[in-house]
């Protein structure tokens, strides 16, 4: 049996939810699309498949396409593929999302190892090397989850927005998820209360259907209901991902989290994101100065194709906001809790930080 | 001509967007279910039918609820009913809101002016009576919006929330749009942003028709969005309408209020609630001591009969939420505007206030 195989069977055996594995040398892709009324397996046999199925989200998060980037080279070698082929995948797979450091970063290690190798197993090399780009999300994961589980207490009610699990990742539970799931595993009776997350209802889609599979107990919201649920004492804590933190602590994360950040500091109720020591852009200070993306705005007025507003209504759709450092509490990591004041933790943190 | 047709002219005239009106003595209703891709005109000759359309929401809103149950007894007058038979359709509209003060008294007005009542004319007289009530309510929100619009600089951008417009009231602007209303009649550009407001989108669907009915400029976000464009400066102003006001100035409003103005707070943007002298509760102190209903969960889990949701997920939909008089700035009432601190200022027009 193949490492790769054995490696997919026991993280299906260890209850992961993934989202892309391997399955007689081909790739087979969760389409999260889909999801959570049809859980759809897309085969995929060329690597240019796949890089249009990163392209276009069918298989999103940093931790997820950075291993579908992983998998894209192994799907080359298994082919036959030699040096040139597999780093020409490596290409391709490059250009797919070109602010992914995640996946950037493992795509750019594959290839140098496939570059250098001098042996005559290249495919065996490709795969053990794979092997370790999965086992080494994983681990991330269960590290970061270890650390933000000691925030959580027995009988806390947690929001999260958007989705920051498992399939954004390797399986276990990406960033935010990562640390409820720890806790739920700990034995803690926790409660999440899922965001929706408009316009593209991440949270309602993706974020709901994960906590179902895992069976932690949770409840759907929409978007501006956690003020009243957190002034009525129903919510204890906030956890969210993150898609970038800077140097002085500020969180760029989906549309909307702000706002739950507004709340949980109103009402004295603790707001954490989860991240990544390699997420923590130390070249920025505020995080207002990181240029927002605007989306199409066709997704706040249409819904599913179907338009909920008067013909001719315009929309923005900025798909991130900023929340300034002095509304988090603490930074989870795979290293370790940063607690506020973020400033000078992080500058140590930029000193001392090794590649995981 | 009669007095009501003459009256439903120079409204139509005058550009106001009528939720209900008569034509050929027969009730003309606006299906607010239907908007905004239908304008459908629901053609009603009996009381039952209308208070029917009061129960399910076809007419919502205080000022525009109260003028369809004036509607109903002068249908039940041209149709030639006597005393007893206009007193028992009165009856009938009683049953369908038991909680709408504005319905309640324009009823029990009516009523008493009909028992009273010893001429020869009864119809003639409830039509002079309904149309003194439909012409109270357009006075009201036009001194409203004065008040309000001097809140109003030119080249404000104005945050909303949920509907409070014109379909809710007379046809002018209701509570929040009449302030919008007369601030745009005033020559002031102004831009509005209009929060969707999950899970029912009243935002999306008919605050947004209405500013595209009365040419005012306007740009539909989600509910999570008004944070992050009042921290990159884009809204001057928030103007929200109200379900209820308390004694210290606590604002009861759709879900999704208290976030905004958590977020103005915040922001240094001036937060305004449009309401009605009659509108405060000064039996009630604290907002928290106000029981919110919840509604059905399905309107958060489906989305026009669709689920966005896993099967089996749970949600809850409070309906309502609480902003506390701290992060309010002033309120707008008929009788001028009261700035916070809002203590002492309610119990003063408690003392004086006169029914309108």
């Amino acid at each position: 049996m193949r490492r790769i195989d054995k490696l997919v069977r026991e993280w299906k055996e260890e209850g992961l939810l993934l989202p892309i594995w391997m399955e007689n040398d081909r790739i087979c892709l969760a389409n999260q699309h889909a999801l959570p009324l049809n859980e759809e397996t897309l085969t995929i046999s060329e690597v240019s498949v796949l890089a249009e199925a990163i392209k276009d989200m069918t298989i999103r998060g940093s931790g997820a396409i950075a291993i579908a980037g992983a998998y894209g080279f192994l799907l080359e070698a298994l082919q036959g593929g030699d040096k040139d082929s597999i780093l020409r995948a490596g290409k391709i797979l490059r250009q797919t999302r070109e602010t992914a450091v995640n996946l950037l970063k493992t795509i750019d290690q594959l290839s140098d190892c496939v570059r250098d190798y001098q042996g005559t197993d290249l495919a065996g090399l490709v795969e053990e090397k794979v092997c370790d780009v999965l086992a080494r999300q994983l681990r991330y994961e269960k590290q970061l989850g270890t650390y933000g589980a000691e925030l959580i207490r027995d009988g806390d009610a947690i929001l999260t927005h958007c989705h920051s699990g498992a399939i954004a990742g390797s399986g276990y539970g990406g960033r935010a998820l990562s640390v409820i799931r720890k806790a739920h595993e700990q034995g803690k009776q926790i409660h999440v209360y899922v965001s929706e997350t408009r316009p593209y209802l991440q949270g309602a889609r993706i974020t709901a259907y994960e906590l179902g599979k895992f069976r932690i107990p949770h409840t759907l919201i929409t978007d501006g209901m956690s003020g009243y649920l957190m002034r009525s004492g129903m919510i204890q804590k906030v956890v969210v991902g993150s898609d970038r933190v800077t140097a002085c602590g500020d969180l760029i994360n989906k549309i909307g989290t702000y706002m739950h950040a507004l709340a949980a500091k109103a009402n004295n109720v603790p707001f954490y994101t989860a991240t990544s020591i390699h997420t923590i852009d130390f070249e920025i200070q505020s995080g207002m100065g990181v240029p927002v993306e605007y989306r199409d705005s066709e997704e706040v007025t249409h819904f599913g194709g179907i338009p909920i507003a008067a013909p001719g209504t315009k929309a923005v759709y900025p798909s991130f906001d900023v929340t300034p450092s002095c509304l988090i509490s603490a930074i989870v990591t795979e290293q370790g809790v940063i607690a506020a004041p973020f400033g000078e933790s992080l500058a140590a943190m930029k000193m001392t930080h090794t590649d995981h």
